[in-house]
């Protein structure tokens, strides 16, 4: 195989102020299929194209926000390579043992990123129950419900060190940076994204004060058509829509921000291009990144900067 | 980064009958960039979307056809890595100087298969003067003319010894095998469909008698909708529709096949889903192939497996 | 109102071989609501966008094919208008009791056509009791199953003296000709569809041996998305498609032609222009009627002229 | 033909501030085609799906805003008529000659509305040079450059009496109403749209206390897809958006509110429901209204109300 490394980031553990709450939210409204309880009462899911046993869990917390993002990798082998990289990089780095908290995932190995976000890694998820078919298949499994998105995307992060985080993406993890939109100095970054495959981005990092907050998670929808449709969806079910339908500058994707009932904001997002990495950096001057992330209303919303989870 | 070896299907060159009459079709139906003319009077094309010098050339001859297909990888290094492994390999291959016979491209070698097909593997070209921007991007840098194919995506192969093409693509370029169509016999592959990368095929590979054919190469659009707009234009061009628009079953993407004036068979293509290398391999029995090719009418059309160049 | 004598073709009965798997077929897999069924057990649906009691009625028979489609007109008074210049023109009508066989529906006039097709005059229907909502409206009082086509559009009637059925339509009930294909004599029409309203037709009329033959009816869709949908869904459940997807070059409508499971000839319909009745004509010459039909592929395919029940 | 009395809002005069302006605006961008130039240095534009021969004229001022609209009816006999009724109801009606200040266009009527605007009726305009093909026809003559609208199709007017407007709009020129807009009385009326054919509005009043303002005026488009791509060329060519993309709850329609150079307001239109006069009216509580307006966001933002020229 020619992905080598990290795959995608492919797992997401959230926090929901109401579980069952949530629940109708992410699997009647989002479309995703509900996997299983854990056995602590947490809640697994997984989008209908995806093949993993799970690509979101939710635990019922007090806040809002991310407990932590998975990354998977190619192997063991690599697992093991990546575990001792970090420690040499010198970040925080904890083994999970397989099929414990997060049932069917194997090893993982829990990071501490400088923006105080955990990052897990890990090789092998079994094979999900109700996965799209592999003989003479049909174009999915089972008629997608609600907005029916597709599975887990991106993540963007909100925290101190943002370029520390970055650099151990790269330097380490090998993600490649495709967009950077540059801060108010004109030499800093404000927000970097970045991929390990040809997905426009797998994780962004954004310089904020506070650390360890998340800004949105992402589900993959297929087209601008999906896009329009799941905003009627939204509207129909009284979901809260921060902005869009529109599109991004950055990664030209086609877009919606809006928020889960703990007030988590969640992305549906389609279209980006096709990542390569060959492919030059795509740079945002600060007094363009209003166009970069709202290509249509050339402005940042208020909410933009300062509402997190 | 995390996409390694072969990059991706990169570029192209194929035979056509009359090039004035090609070039108004690659350029005004298509809607490719006309890039330059070399010093031997063949056409140098590119979509709107790619960053490379040029990923099409058109060669003037008798007998429409493949010259040969070319393969980006990620470096110098590796390339040099692949040419030694494919002598091991045991298949002839030849360096062709940097530019030579395709500006702006640097050392490439030619690879035969043991289908009887030309490719090549090259690790740098230049960057297209024309390529997006990279500064405050907008969505593109001109509006796309005609149908507005945004580059090439990927070739059909027929020919004989295809178990070890294929072998030589899994093995040695790494690629992923992500779909198969059995034979008849339900042992042995039909067609075997690969890729290096996120898209659901780079090439595929058919058994057929005649070595060195192509059944067809194909342009991306990023939706139905442009599928759609695509077989309007090829009627209001009197542009001959072989099948579509219609969905594969193989890939899931959404597509049309149609003529060039020379009688090479292309493809638009949108919307197949985005392949991991830790995805099982999808499989088609042979009496299921109808549908795997042609989603809608669940047969093949006679032309599929009989007319190629 | 601007919107005078003739509203639209506004209901279809139509013969089913088995009435359980037509139930299935047009419930489950076309997405008609299911209204109810009559005393003597046929059963009516309408589409979720359709305000009137029902729209389509399936009768039980040993032989596929129209009973008769229903035309709703502006008043009662109307009603009695039309009825008498019905008799005037010479064609055989015959009044319906209110609230007969079909359920919700007020009196009724019953015409014979000149082609061998009855069809029925109304001007009063119930309100659906799962009609859209009248106060502070959802764009969908239920989310569309299936297909989810929304509503019945027009039908297709093969039959001889199609002169005098057009004539009938013009000069009595005040349709509109939309569009002609001409005969190969250059003089006489093929086909002549018409309309009264600003759909590109409620009916077109074909000549043809065989008396009171309907070649398909058609149902609506938005757009040329759900039209693609449409064929997915199709393939899934396994109906047969004739034609498609595709565009019309006649009303410009994008469409799919396929078969229930009695053989009668389905269409969904998406996308045609709005007609006035100050445009002018549109016609096609019988050598480009293949085009006109199948813009894509624009050849007349075997099925189209033969094919009828 | 069954569409009697007014066909359709099919023209409207419009004041800019900077007539070379407005013109690469309007031609460029939005893609209307260029007509001609009156003696007095108007501009004339239609969209390439319209027959007659302008449906805009452009006339630079010191002030933005609408000089009049107009609608056209079934014949002169019924032009006639309505200036009858329209003098009886008790509006200032005057004639307008044939082929004066409006090239093409045969005898108009000019009539004073309760609510300060100007409407004029004609029934007779001349066939445009460049109308949709009529013989074996394309589904366009010229490829649709820039958004690409179709043509024009509604305006919203603010001013008081709106009362009156209404009543004279449904009462002489037998226009429906097809949804109100309730005042926070309950009682009165806050907006109401009305149409005189399938379109689910030709034109919409809003009680105001200025007369004669417009709110937006509307050119069509097919599709949810071409409202994306329309928004895509605003934010490439700096037009500046004030709402949308998005969804209307009022009538269903999926659209873009944007401002030309001058500061009128535009809109892109698409996918409204088709109404018929045998339909319920649709209301809308004023607490409701936001929703009514902008189904995404739910919230009437604050231009809505109070922007205007």
């Amino acid at each position: 195989m020619a992905i080598k490394g990290v795959l995608r980031a492919g797992f997401i553990q959230m926090r929901v102020l109401n579980l069952d709450e949530a629940v109708q939210y992410y699997r009647d409204v989002m479309g995703l299929d509900y996997v299983d309880k854990t056995a602590d009462g947490r809640v697994m899911f997984k989008g209908y194209d995806e093949f993993d046993h799970h690509s979101l869990t939710l635990r019922e917390a007090a806040e809002p926000g991310l407990d932590y993002m998975g990354f998977k990798v190619e192997s063991a082998e690599i697992l093991e390579e990546y575990a001792k990289q970090t420690a040499e990089f010198g970040l925080k780095i904890e083994a999970v043992p397989a099929q414990s908290d997060q049932p069917g995932f194997g090893k993982r190995y829990a990071v501490d990123l400088p923006t105080g976000h955990r990052i897990d890694l890990y090789s092998e998820v079994e094979l999900a129950a109700d996965h799209p078919e592999l003989t003479n298949p049909n174009i999915w499994q089972h008629e997608p419900k609600g907005i029916g998105v597709t599975g887990f995307d991106h993540a963007l992060l909100f925290g101190p060190n943002a370029k520390d985080t970055v650099r151990y993406f790269t330097d380490v993890l090998g993600l490649s940076i495709v967009e950077i939109a540059k801060a108010p100095d004109g030499e800093n970054n404000l927000c970097v994204w970045l991929t390990g495959n040809n997905k426009a981005h797998d994780v962004a990092v954004l310089e904020f004060p506070e650390p360890g907050k998340i800004h949105h998670f992402a589900f993959k929808l297929e087209s601008w058509n999906d896009i329009g449709r799941a905003a009627d969806l939204m509207s129909i079910n009284n979901i809260k829509i921060d902005a869009g339908p529109m599109r991004h500058g950055v990664t030209r994707g086609q877009t919606i921000y809006f928020f889960d009932p703990s007030g988590n904001r969640n992305e549906v997002y389609a279209g980006g291009y096709a990542h390569f990495p060959d492919m030059p950096v795509r740079v945002w001057d600060f007094d363009h990144v209003g166009k970069g992330i709202f290509y249509y209303s050339r402005t940042l919303n208020d909410a933009f900067l300062t509402v997190v989870t």
